[in-house]
């Protein structure tokens, strides 16, 4: 598969993280030839937190995750790439409890606080016995400069790693987040999943950094869609170690400390990127469509039309096709079910506007239209004229590529 | 375009329907060498009823038919192709107006006895002049026998013309049904809009006959997706002119008369006949795709359950490839948002059952599910296991037809 067209250009060096260390290795549960299996330890201490898929029919790996964040410590992640352990019954509880013993037992520590992530092929079973063979190895080898390896190991039908840094500090002392991130469609071809992870070295207890992190996944990666269909196994997770303490950096319990600001806008751009970076390697894309949805009633009325107009595979291939086809925006905004008004609504690409007051902008020209929608990052904008509700969600374009992805079987 | 290998391979002759005459013309409103404009008239008692758009941003033709709905009395229908009339501002309005004037006139009767409806572009201004050269022959040439050259007038980018025909016994007198529709995609490229027109003899008052449809559309046309994409255009209209009556047929007020239970199930089929060519015609189709949906807590979360797979990307490229690709199922399920239990679930593909109480199931042989999937025809089947709710929808695969057809440029 070749590298998307709309990979980042450069790929930040990602700092260590102190309390963090990471290893990958190849335990051959899918994939030959390649890393499968990525392990992160971390120092005693370290606080979790975690947003999970809303799917009915979550993987294994996540109702795991979904009742340890509860306590919300950390020691261990264990991430495996090639199957998702999703709808595998019995058999899939069975292999998260035989990983998070066998990962409990190489990291010393308890299994509760061991986190898992799968992504690969539903319905197959997971054999766990594979990570019986790399385990120990995995702990001894963990290191804490890993972090392209580790964003590789995870990787399904991405046609890059993804990765993204950040500073911030707290109360005078620089803190660090590295994040990296897997996806290529909110499922891939029976490959489930979105799993992304984040570490950093701030000292944040765990309810502060669960309310972080959901504040700030509203507009990162819940802004995010490539087909419109969620995974049984999306997955992220933030570990804050607190290893900056040791240098002075204050211990934060709530999420409305002042003293959060600098890093809750740095966390909110390590998620912007990475989430980014999954609409810019979406299954067959050729253009990164930023979707801007103003004058909606609301802000949540203003992020369902422009999901309305990010899902419309009508659209998305308008888009692939280089055509600027506004009608179809309209098309889109009219099956949202929100508050619209059609004689008020106006319609631009990039700069342009092409649509006013419910009808074609008599101002616009075609052939300028035309040579934007040949550019790679396409904006569409719509003004719904009748609030100050704002949204903006990404997507890319629907190609023959999708289908060529999808559309072909699963062995 | 070629015709699409699902069309049907027997297309009935429709008999004369009393009180029904048609004629057709190339007014060149967008296309060269075809019909485009269809006039329906009507004796005079003819009683009308319609279901249109949710859209927000509905179409000037479907104001029109909303507004004239109410009085439900028709003499007169005329349809157009090559332009939608939508997202035209004032400028679509006066169109609607001036069309309706024009066809009252020719026909002798009042604008509010005229129907409209229009498909194709959305945006473009309708030149609704082009009707004054060939609207006094279309009155003049109007016939009973031209079905098919109906249904032919009204296409964009449908692959073959759609109609069908029944008869029902009401009170001892035999009434016929005629019906054509249009559509290929729920929006086509560009073109905007599925359309469908239903015609008897049978004498039943306004108000009863709307709700016979409206019960009716909920399982026919209401229960078919081809991409998810709703029109703002979307217009059903039913005309029954009563001419029955002077052979004896009763004359009907209420809908729930049981005189009338042949004649509703005849308008079913119809309805069920048209909508299921639709899904055979869909922008790229090569699979046809029930999908089934039992067990659901009610019949409303059953319809949004199939609704989901139906228009899954996922599945439907999986289809396209000839997958049984289960686990995609299972996500679309999942991400529904109607109650389900996982572990409950089971879902086949044709009679085979590939998915049992949460996990594969292991009697499953892939050999001869593969078989089954190069068929025309796919069921996709899902017991839920909660409840009695059951629904049925149908829809079609997502090849690199529909790419094709909605990637290219409008012009």
């Amino acid at each position: 598969m070749p590298i998307s067209p709309l990979a980042p250009k450069h790929v930040p060096d990602l700092p260590p993280i102190e309390g963090v260390r990471l290893a990958t290795a190849a335990a051959g549960i899918r994939y030959q030839g390649r890393t499968d299996v990525l392990l992160a330890v971390f120092d005693k201490g370290t606080a979790a937190a975690g947003v999970l898929t809303r799917s009915k029919c979550p993987s294994a790996p996540v109702e795991w995750c979904r009742a340890k964040l509860g306590a919300g410590r950390a020691r261990a992640l264990v991430v495996n790439s090639g199957n998702a352990n999703a709808f595998t019954g019995k058999t899939g509880r069975d292999a998260v409890k035989f990983t998070a013993d066998l990962a409990a037992k190489a990291a010393r520590c308890k299994p509760g606080e061991v986190f898992l992530a799968s992504t690969g092929v539903i319905g197959e079973p997971l054999k766990a016995t594979a990570f019986d063979a790399v385990m120990e190895t995995l702990v001894a080898d963990a290191a804490p400069d890993r972090w392209l390896d580790a964003a590789k190991a995870i990787m399904t039908t991405d046609t890059f790693p993804k990765v993204a840094t950040a500073t911030a500090e707290i109360g005078g002392v620089t803190v660090t987040i590295n994040g990296i991130a897997k996806g290529s469609g909110m499922i891939a071809p029976d490959m489930a999943t979105m799993l992304a992870f984040v570490f950093t070295d701030a000292a944040v207890a765990a309810p502060a950094l669960q309310a972080l992190l959901s504040r700030a996944t509203v507009d990162t990666f819940n802004a995010v869609t490539v087909d419109g269909d969620t995974s049984t196994s999306d997955t992220l997770l933030v570990f804050a170690t607190g290893a900056a303490a040791a240098r002075g950096a204050p211990k934060i319990d709530r999420a409305t400390d002042r003293r959060l600001a600098g890093f809750r806008s740095a966390l909110d751009s390590v998620l912007a990127d990475l989430a980014e970076q999954i609409a810019r390697d979406g299954e067959g894309a050729r253009k990164l469509v930023e979707v801007i949805v103003e004058g909606a009633v609301s802000k949540r009325s203003a992020r369902r039309i422009a999901m309305s107009i990010a899902n419309s595979p009508l659209v998305k291939t308008a888009v692939g096709g280089e055509d600027a086809n506004w009608g179809r925006v309209v098309m889109a905004v009219g099956k949202a079910g929100e508050p619209a008004d059609r004689d008020q609504l106006a319609i631009w690409f990039g700069d342009i506007r092409v649509a006013h007051k419910g009808a074609r902008d008599p101002a616009y020209d075609e052939a300028v239209v035309s040579a934007l929608m040949k550019k790679p990052e396409i904006r569409v904008k719509v003004d719904i004229g009748l609030g100050r509700g704002r949204d903006r969600v990404l997507t890319c374009d629907l190609t023959h590529g999708y289908i060529d992805i999808n559309g072909s079987y699963r062995s």
